[in-house]
């Protein structure tokens, strides 16, 4: 008997019964939503964070006993899982404006009466930046804008070089390590950044406790540690930092910073800026303080001094193991860090609660008899915040298993008031499209997907009008880093997601004491209704993946996303080509010394050769190629019926639905960098955070690296041309012998 | 004998050859050229700017007698032209925040050391804003940004309503006149008008003395008479204010403000702004100052206060008259006021001191044999600041004389460093740019033409870039108000121009006590240097004007010019018809109530109906037949050749060209503004300095009163229909009797 059916069904309907096939029946879905609570949230909440508890604090580990034990009392499989990582904290911290006046920074930030934690002085880990190499350096100041490279050029332009200054960066417009990275390269000798009250003080809205805003004395702290070379313990790349592990000695370390860097305050910053005479910034360069903005040099001259204590400190990540009932060999992940700065309540405890509450709700359902048919992880990592430590490590150490069975890795990291945020693998597009359908917006009653269809209505340009309107799903974005996915994606090719609401409550708390539980629950998502949103929306993902006969990956969209990303890249090429070859005529036309103001000398640029045509066609056939994969797969689960094919064949093809993800990776990794192995997706070198997708073409083409771009060019063709195999394999599969 | 040569010529060098015999020789204006000095304009502007020399001041009268002692003694003749004018100067000034707390502004911009005229108290006027209604309220204060349409719209979708308030605004994107008007148009009772810093202080540059900028206490004065209304005396609209002219009762002037309006500094303002509280102000509306803007309404409470003295003044226009030789009754005018709010050195004495070197070249030109052929007319207008007072006045007083006479009016208002700006008719457009061209820049040694192109090139989008580099002219803006060039075009119909250099020299002085010589030969056209460019620039227009055969006009600009407007007209409508469409499709989507955040709540907007479609066939006909007569005119001076036309006919065709601007004026004028009798150009009713082009129409359209359109869309195209009908009549005079 043929799988195919004769009878015409709308594809809608039969793609509407595969869902419900896949969900294992709805009724535990809408059990299981039913019954994560705000209030449980609120309570997690209070307790871990009533003390700071970073890396390797005494408060870190009581909550990570105290959250085992209640997964325990929960009746799940808990336990401690550590590692022992290399940690820096602060030894000695020095800002002082030696010339033309004296002023010491106070890099302290004062406890508030309002707000009850704030004053817990002696366990709170200093303002500083995990990673600064040491120094004690002495020289003229440079304001940098936010220090990324547009801004050298900018600089470039005006004739101002860093070379032995100390930079004066803004936070911002990149993450934060990438400002040391890029002040290094240029040969500045220190790095200081400051968070302008423009992007997150009182330009923004009232400061904290009156508002939600940084105050003139917050500070964010944050690593500084080169992670888009690779993340995790800098002593043990690639392997797990188990207590045995092999270790590199710290002069060969490549993530410190080459120079020292320290965050302050804006209130530290002003009579810095002050200090500075020089040209005046350009518009876009200004923040909100009030003086006019120059970028010197000098004659501002700044000491800059940051000693470290060089630790080895233990960190725990706590793990839950609900075993699959079916497949106990295919593995859905689920996680959030529990470590903060300080006392974190926002960062990252909001979000930690949420999947709390999914585990209970889980384990309620265990006691009505739910079990999973694939084993259920969820993970509390731990050293998140200095370098994604402990999800890292975890998945070093786990590496050969993982790449085995793990399916899917679903990630949060915070949570908030308003949309839900999607992001990740374009395979899983459509999947968490549906589960968003599912889940009701705790304020408007509509399904939050229907809240974010109608923000793009609201807000988009007219062509995302138009595509929120008329596609079936909501794109998803890329994942850069800046959370635990990063290894599973990055680092073994899982497919992975990152979800979690946001977009209506600001703030300007982050990384600072004041991100506590007074301030959460006073400015965030203060009566936990999105918290619970959360939950349900997480706990639907797992549930719905662990129960599916069929994995729910779809190629479809994923197909038509990376020729978006090829058209991109051809578009960066010519934008490129024409913005020289405009540059160069300009310069012969003498616009540059016809209208540099005397005043204002900007050094007109040179004639520069223009980009050559790269060959796109290896990429194109390989779209191609997987293009039509797609559509052969998604024909054959349109026909697909449950039921019809043995649970053999859909192992089977299960199986090579789970290596999916691991075709888009190579074991040469990027160039440069080869801890990143997935070839589509990457954080930028120059952006830390932001994603750059098709990494290795796209930042050649950026870096005017054309043989490098021509290279990696087919490398990524070759792998989309194994996934289209892949894709191939399982299609024929579904198909049945007949085919 | 035919005019028609039948040897083919390019038409470039025809066009050449009509330059050539329209300067009556090139060698006059190199002359001329050679002459202006800037040591000369540096010493006029020592002594006009001594003392403060506002309307009716001593020291202005003083300059009056000066000047035209100075201009006699270069044996010109000189006088003085008087008018009695109404003017307002404070009596009693307060702004006093009474709730939450107690704070009175000091409305006092102190003296500066470095700067030796800024204590000369007793002679400045203070900082007021002429023509406010007297008033003495105490009210609720609101915050409204700019205070322009857009400001309003954002504060319905708010739901806040200034009704009894006071509001306050903050100087920029109007003129400042709109402000009062529009927020007594809302209901409010007061308006309170103060100069951010983002806009003209620290946040653009160092603030005076130490930089060109607006210190914390620095007021910048200005009317507020509802000059888009009527300029001019307010008394005797229509009318020159002759001693004997018949005069409006005070109870019937209708281009007072409504309410009480006063000017304030930011240092008297950032207490009113601390005193907000209420939703956060938008991005858009956030200024400088170290705060959070907030809307209100309150709970600040404000008293303002404005009482003025209503005095009859007596202004004095200094006039030159230099006669022509072979048309005196054909005017060549030219410009520049020459009082100010106070000492005034940038605003206006920068441009009165360019103009007066141009008077002395053209009558050291006279003493080596120079006669114009045209009358030509130089003014120095009193009383510009409170509302075009001088120039308003003449033109009335001498309207009948003016319609016969005046061939083209040139005005020049202040003057800085950079590039040339030219604005004006467009039948001049062609004219001007030929001056353009024979004008070096001082610093860069290149026309100014030359210059400004490769400006456009530089800065200009893709389409600006285009053109600028393959359009044979620059094209000029149209004229709006906020200079003496008003009545003119607008009442009168006098083909316009206006010019001056600017757009290096940033500052924050206008209408302070700091514009000054101190502060212009620090921070402006320190050396005078594009001054004497200035004067060279002004002094070809009028030579070449005054000497000309044939009067240069062109009317394949100004066709060109009003098809672009014609299709912005259409496009404004079918973007009011899309955007009010869109809206009522998200209002039922619900987009609208989805993405309300309920922390901030807005008021969604209501369905609306949809403009309808407008019948621009008149003005497309109209336009047609405006191109082909163009062309018509075109072919006739590309084929006219010197000498061949007897001087009868010449005078004929330059009396049709004196007439052509006129015939785009209608006797109605605007609708509800009579007085404004151009149908092309107008300052917006709702912009105040801002031109709209093809007023009538577009306003209409604007304000969604579609018959109005229908109606003006006829009027248009019938002024454009009898001025094609002039432009025949031209050109066949110039073909001569074969046609």
């Amino acid at each position: 008997m043929s799988i195919r059916s004769n009878v015409f069904v709308p594809a809608i309907v039969l793609v509407a019964q595969i869902c419900v096939a896949q969900t294992a029946g709805t009724s535990w879905e809408e059990k299981f939503r039913a019954i994560p609570s705000a209030e449980k949230q609120r309570e997690y909440m209070k307790r871990l964070t009533a003390r700071p508890h970073h890396l390797g604090s005494a408060y870190n580990k009581e909550n990570a006993d105290w959250m085992v034990s209640l997964f325990k009392s929960w009746g799940l499989d808990a336990r401690l899982e550590s590692f022992d990582v290399l940690f820096p904290s602060p030894k000695e911290r020095m800002v002082e404006l030696v010339a033309p006046k004296r002023f010491t920074a106070k890099l302290q930030e004062p406890p508030v009466a309002k707000d009850p934690t704030s004053n817990q002085h002696d366990e709170q880990l200093p303002t500083y930046n995990a990673y600064s190499a040491d120094g004690d350096v002495t020289a003229t100041l440079v304001y940098v804008n936010y220090g990324i490279p547009a801004d050298y050029e900018q600089l470039e332009r005006m004739g101002i070089s860093v070379k032995g200054c100390i930079v004066l960066a803004r936070y911002g417009a990149s993450w934060r390590g990438i400002k040391p990275k890029l002040a290094a390269e240029k040969g500045a000798i220190g790095c200081i950044i400051y968070s302008d009250p423009r992007e997150d003080g009182y330009y923004q809205g009232e400061v904290f406790p009156d508002g939600a805003y940084r105050n003139r004395d917050g500070v964010q702290r944050g690593s500084v540690m080169d992670m888009p070379l690779y993340p995790g313990d800098p002593l043990t790349p690639g392997i797990g930092a188990t207590k045995e592990a092999q270790r590199l000695p710290m002069d060969q370390v490549q993530t410190f910073t080459k120079i020292p860097v320290l965050p302050i305050s804006y209130g530290d910053a002003q009579p810095l800026l002050e200090a500075l005479t020089g040209p005046v910034a350009p518009g876009s360069w200004r923040g909100a303080l009030p003086l006019t903005y120059h970028i010197g040099p000098g004659p501002a001259k700044v000491r800059l001094k940051v000693k470290s204590n060089w630790d080895i400190k233990t960190i725990y990540n706590v793990l839950v193991t609900i075993r699959g009932s079916e497949f106990p060999d295919e593995w859905i992940i689920r996680g959030n860090h529990r470590d903060a700065w300080v006392n974190g309540a926002q960062d990252p405890i909001s979000g930690m609660v949420a999947v709390m509450e999914e585990l209970r709700a889980l384990s309620e359902l265990m006691k009505q008899g739910w079990r999973p048919k694939r084993t259920v992880i969820y993970a509390g990592w731990d050293g998140e915040e200095e370098g994604l430590l402990g999800s890292t490590e975890w998945v070093e150490a786990h590496a050969d298993e993982l790449k085995q069975k793990a399916v899917l890795y679903i990630n949060t990291d915070s949570n908030s008031r308003g949309y839900l945020g999607m992001s990740g693998s374009h395979t899983l597009e459509k999947f968490i499209n549906g589960v968003a359908k599912e889940i009701i917006d705790p304020v408007k009653n509509i399904s939050t997907w229907k809240r974010s269809q109608l923000q793009r209505i609201g807000t988009g340009s007219s062509e995302e009008r138009q595509e929120a309107r008329t596609r079936s799903d909501l794109r998803i974005s890329a994942l850069g880093s800046g959370s635990d996915y990063t290894a599973f994606i990055d680092h073994l090719g899982i497919a992975s997601l990152n979800i979690g609401f946001g977009g209506e409550s600001g703030g300007g708390i982050y990384h600072s004491i004041y991100d506590d539980f007074y301030w959460y629950t006073t400015f965030g998502d203060h009566d936990f209704a999105y918290g619970r949103a959360l939950a349900q929306t997480g706990g639907t993902t797992v549930l719905r993946m662990a129960d599916a006969d069929l994995l729910p990956f779809d190629f479809m969209n994923f197909a038509e996303t990376v020729r978006k990303y090829s058209e991109e890249l051809k578009r960066l090429l010519k934008t490129a080509q024409e913005e020289v070859r405009e540059r160069n005529r300009q310069i012969a036309e003498g616009v540059f010394s016809a209208t540099a103001d005397p005043r204002m000398p900007l050094i007109p640029p040179s004639v520069e050769e223009v980009a050559p045509h790269l060959n796109f066609a290896p990429l194109d056939n390989a779209i191609d190629l997987l293009t039509r994969s797609a559509d052969r797969y998604d024909k054959a689960i349109r026909n697909f019926k449950q039921g019809e094919l043995s649970s053999s064949v859909l192992k089977g093809v299960n199986a090579k639905l789970i290596q999916s993800e691991r075709k888009l990776t190579h074991p040469d990794g990027l160039p440069g960098r080869p801890w990143f192995k997935h070839l589509i997706y990457a954080p930028g070198f120059y952006t830390g955070y932001g994603v750059k997708t098709i990494p290795g073409v796209r930042e050649a083409i950026e870096q005017e690296k054309w043989e490098e771009a021509e290279r990696e060019i087919v490398r990524v063709s070759k792998v989309l041309v194994g996934k289209s195999d892949l894709i191939q394999e399982a299609a024929a599969m579904l198909e049945g012998p007949e085919k």
